[in-house]
């Protein structure tokens, strides 16, 4: 850091393949996170501890198109030089991009309107070396008509415990779905999105646990409108491996304050 | 293998990420590779060596969703049986599908019609961890249309030793092209698919590399007919790196021989 500089707060876009990681958040057990790499970078940049906010606390193995995030310095370094210098010292795996200044009190977490997560599917029999870094395979025939009915259910204001984990920690489970949308990517994987103002630990996760196994055909659509009434973890489906998920997008403004 | 069980060829798919190998054909200096892996494990599930062989082969770092291959047998496991085994094991990064019975002098380079390869580029200024496995990146804005008009020049049957590796043997450098078509993949990332019956070494990569360079407008596209004529690969571009490069699908029939 330079003295007699003031404080300046950057934000910036974080994207990352999480396979390597134990998750976003710093841990005091030294596994490699994306937070403490960003902090690591940064911190050997500046020649100071430098501290890293982020919008979402992705899971290990989470993928991010996506992570909003901030730090806090005391250099006059422009956002491009920043990005630049970033970059040069994180690994392959991560790397920042689209930085800005912002208001010190800027704060990654509450100032987003909401979030896209997708999740990443694929039927086969057999491993596919190109798909599984990012999708999770199944080896049956998903009735894709079945789990968007299913999803129907999911829409809107819902108390979601039966889709939280539940080591979670949150006052409440009251949470708003705006959309769920099934479309298919290269190589016919199923994209699933999950648009929402704000997730649950493991929630995307057991949505699509839970909507595989109506695609299978082991539950109908109306019983997912059951495990939503119910509140109750045990009711839902597997949780989904995380490779599968990838936090795609950022929402801003009012489109999901309605 | 089995005593007094005849020989049995089978044909199979293979798919891999090619990020950690020398290519796909095995080298004496022990350098990791595709078809060595292969021919590894085959040896240790049949406990004999089995040889395998494939219909491209593939630069180091190139990756292939259906690559062509074969292996010779004496033991009496179904097709089905053989994807198990062997992908159990292979590394996460190669696996094996499609297995089926074939004539002893089946032969994975000859009985293809053609492939289609698949390069893909994306423009950013800074990089993207969820795309550089798969993709070149380019810092400058590209000329879609230019690339278009240039390609056009490509199609069809030409001498292409201007996009031949200098050091390539070939008899003749004489190939033929079908088509070359662009779209947009996830992340707006560019695809360019390139058809044909046959290919130089390093054939798709110099392609791509001389096409960016007319999108990046340091080129026309009348500069390419005029390199393609010239037949000399000091006229041409770049050498797009391996990493972009994707085997596609292979094509069989009569759809290229017309």
């Amino acid at each position: 850091m330079i003295q007699g500089v003031p404080a300046r707060r950057i934000a910036f876009r974080v994207e990352y393949d999480g396979t390597a990681y134990h998750g976003w958040q710093a841990q005091p057990d030294g596994h490699p996170t994306i937070q403490g790499t960003l902090v690591d970078a940064m911190s050997a940049f500046f020649k100071a501890r430098v501290s890293v906010d982020g919008a979402s606390r992705t899971d290990a193995g989470v993928h991010a198109y996506d992570q909003l995030a901030a730090a806090t310095i005391t250099h006059p370094i422009r956002p491009e030089g920043f990005i630049k210098a970033v970059n040069k010292r994180l690994p392959d795996d991560i790397a920042i991009g689209d930085a800005r200044e912002v208001p010190l009190d800027y704060a990654p977490r509450f100032v987003n309107a909401g979030k896209i997560y997708r999740y990443q599917i694929y039927t086969d029999r057999n491993r596919r070396p190109l798909l599984d870094r990012y999708a999770w395979r199944i080896p049956w025939a998903l009735d894709q008509d079945a789990m968007e009915a299913a999803a129907e259910h999911l829409i809107g204001t819902h108390d979601f415990t039966s889709f939280a984990a539940s080591d979670g920690s949150h006052r409440s489970a009251e949470r708003t779905l705006t959309a769920i949308t099934f479309s298919h990517g290269p190589q016919d994987v199923l994209q699933i999105r999950v648009e929402g103002s704000a997730f649950l630990k493991h929630m995307v996760r057991n949505l699509a646990g839970t909507l595989m196994e109506v695609g299978r055909g082991l539950r109908t659509p109306a019983e997912v409108r059951e495990i939503l009434v119910g509140q109750d973890r045990s009711l839902a489906g597997v949780t989904a491996p995380a490779r599968g998920l990838l936090l795609e997008k950022m929402l801003f403004g009012d489109r999901l304050k309605a």
